[in-house]
């Protein structure tokens, strides 16, 4: 290895050119510094690579597929059968990665931003190593943003093979339809995975992990998605333990303990739901002196900053969810206070959404954790069936809910499942950002016939006032 | 005709059964209320039976032919041709109309509000008629709501047949698919229908009204309309002004004055654009006192009361704009009133939408009407070809725009193109009512990827710190 003579000066250096990393990279040369991205291996990291953008291109075919069988009353005929070829897909899926990331390059680019493929690691607080190949290069910098992201954590007797057992990111590559995919998880991951995948036409078992009986949302969003499981024909195994996984020419067997009773269930592959593991080791971000939490994470204030003064962490390194929305709020929010700004990063107000048989979203708390934060509060709810324009377009199993807190009017919580839910929590997001009251959404116009208007019934039905609530 | 013996008594009535009508009659009832609605012709009106819905209907199902094209890249092939029946659409239509007035009838049963079918007129202030055939009751009430909607003028020479020359509500019941449409017109809904037959098949040329050479939006809009219907092959004709109209078997000719050359367009059918035209007449309302515009439209507060103290009016017969969303809240309003309640309507914050090509959206001030109001504004624009689920979706042709007050930064106005534009819209609306500055729309959590999130890029554009924007 050739240790380079000399030390290159940058004010900020990035590490890692996911979603957080590059736009932290392109807000900092924003506002006039000078910037190194340092990425190991892709720009766009997982996220754009293997997980969100790989993950929605096939969501979107998957629905695009259920709405096949619409389109006859709408007057449009097709001649002939209807096929899936997943090869297509994978082309496509091809295509929109190429672009997207010969996107963030050319952006990168515009804002000379200098980027440079290796792998970082801490030299001291102030000086960063960059090994590429045989050289070894060293960059000294005012300010350091960590954005290395995260692997994944596999269940001991389930490590991917990513052949008969895929991950959240090697299940989007696989080359042939499976025939029967069991999906370990319960996360709104492993729910896109069944949801697309039995629309592609694959037969899919759920085994719910760690033994759970339900899903991590609102009850009533809960009922809601296994109403949609059992109408898709996808099986769920609830309070599973398992035993053992094997993989074999003849697929994969799944070895269960349900209520204390011993059965197996056989697919043709797995997918596992895996805890994110954040890449931090090679790093040696001791030799920095920056503080991690017990769990390993590495310890950030809301402004991103690490214990060291001019280091920054964001995205799936620090304790903040797993998502790639909080870390590019996160790497803006570095980047500003690089320039000299002061920007601070509140979490509080995410959407959290699942590309689903039907979509499901929420955002602010569901009914029952309002209630345990002490909260008195009335909720609200309204079918989709009451809608005009889920009549137009034969989309009316779904429905909006909002939970309020009782005296002031205040909006807590916003859920929606259905058609469009995904576009509808975003009015969630802003009410609650801007701290709206039930009167602020039921005075407001919205296009009239739209799905949006579910939300002003559904403030109007915690009075009784819903007017097409039968 | 038998004129009754006695006198029913109500303690509202609401004179016209649509949208505005209906919502008002529901609401009064929920507060308590013994109501009584009369509606001459049928339960939903103009906006159920006619307009909004069909029209809406049509326009789904033209947006679904539009997406075939994009399905093979996803991997869904279809094994043969792709026909367009408009006889299947129009069963579908009926399907929908009836549901949702059995629907809306359902409701007012379940309200108890007596519906009654036929002619509402004023034999004083206190008292109406109601002539049903042979029969003419009379009721008394302390409260009237006036929702008798409008009809159409048209322009002198360009009278509908309904068969060959048809308006807004017609052309929607259509059984054959004309081969070659002209619309004169240039408001959303002549631009909808556009776009809708175009969608089907037919050809398309549009003949913009009263010489104009734009249509009425934002700058960047007017031209993005300009250059879908460019790339739709819809032909346009500006600055026109219409000779005479001859029908014949041979189809529709139109003869047009362009810029002081003569010369006319021929096509199979002809849509007309008309102004509203209260239904006001039949109504007597002189005799109740009710004082009237000089348009002769009905003068109210913003209660939605007219001159008489009790009697209010609601909808198409008011000044406010001919929306179903505007007689919606006035219904609402005016019930809530007639129940003790102190409600008024501000319909400064509208969304105004088309169901076009491409959807089209806008809510607030254009950068041109702000200006023109005295502001000092900055601009924000974003196009979707930055949005990774832009991309995804293949529905890159489409951008949103925002306008802020210089100063203060407070949000005056949005404007949105392409895929799911109508959604997008509602952060706009939201935004206004909650008067909203930029950075609440910054920090804010939009999932990623969506094409929320182009609201934050066209607002960080403001700043040129768009990240996405190359």
């Amino acid at each position: 290895m050739v240790v380079g003579e000399f030390v290159t000066h940058k004010q900020v250096i990035v590490i890692g050119g996911g979603p957080g990393g590059y736009h932290a990279a392109i807000r900092a040369a924003q506002l006039g510094l000078e910037v190194l991205l340092v990425e190991k291996e892709k720009i766009g990291g997982v996220c754009l690579n293997e997980g969100c953008i790989p993950s929605k291109l096939f969501a979107h075919a998957a629905r695009q597929i259920r709405k096949m069988s619409g389109l006859d009353e709408l007057g449009i005929r097709l001649g002939g059968s209807i096929d899936f070829d997943l090869s297509l897909l994978q082309q496509r899926k091809e295509q929109v990665i190429e672009r997207l990331s010969q996107g963030v390059i050319a952006l990168l680019e515009k804002y000379s931003v200098e980027v440079v493929q290796g792998k970082a690691s801490f030299i001291s607080a102030e000086r960063i190593g960059v090994e590429r190949g045989e050289a070894f290069d060293l960059y000294e910098s005012e300010h350091v943003i960590i954005s290395t992201g995260s692997g994944y954590t596999y269940p001991a007797e389930m490590q991917p093979d990513h052949q008969l057992i895929f991950d959240a990111n090697s299940i989007y590559q696989v080359e042939e339809l499976p025939k029967h995919l069991l999906v370990y998880g319960s996360d709104y991951l492993s729910l896109e995975v069944a949801s697309t995948f039995s629309a592609f036409g694959t037969d899919v078992t759920i085994i719910m992990d760690e033994g759970k009986t339900a899903f991590p949302y609102d009850s009533a969003i809960n009922r809601e998605l296994f109403r949609q499981l059992k109408k898709a024909k996808i099986k769920c195994v609830k309070q599973a333990e398992v035993h053992g996984v094997t993989a074999s020419s003849e697929g994969v067997k799944v070895d269960l303990e349900v209520k204390g009773e011993f059965k197996s269930v056989q697919g043709s592959h797995l997918y596992v739901a895996a805890e994110p593991s954040p890449n931090i080791e090679e790093l040696q971000i001791q030799t920095a002196g920056i503080d991690q939490l017990e769990n390993g994470l590495i310890a950030t204030n809301e402004a991103m900053e690490t214990s060291v003064n001019g280091i920054y962490a964001i995205g799936d390194v620090t304790s903040y969810q797993s998502l790639a929305v909080t870390a590019i709020r996160q790497g803006k929010v570095a980047a500003e206070n690089c320039a000299g700004k002061s920007s601070v990063v509140d979490t509080s107000i995410i959407p959290h959404v699942i590309h689903f048989l039907q979509p499901v979203a929420t955002t602010g708390l569901s009914e029952e954790m309002a209630k345990e934060l002490g909260y008195e509060i009335k909720t609200g709810q309204f079918s989709m069936r009451g809608s005009g324009y889920a009549e137009i377009l034969n989309e009316k199993n779904g429905f909006v809910k909002t939970v309020s807190e009782q005296e002031s009017g205040r909006l807590l919580g916003f859920h929606a499942v259905g058609e469009d839910a995904i576009g509808l929590i975003n009015q969630g997001v802003l009410a609650l950002e801007m701290v709206a009251r039930e009167e602020d959404l039921t005075s407001i116009f919205y296009p009239h016939p739209s799905l949006y208007e579910a939300w002003t019934e559904s403030i109007e039905d915690i009075d009784s006032l819903a007017i097409h609530k039968g």
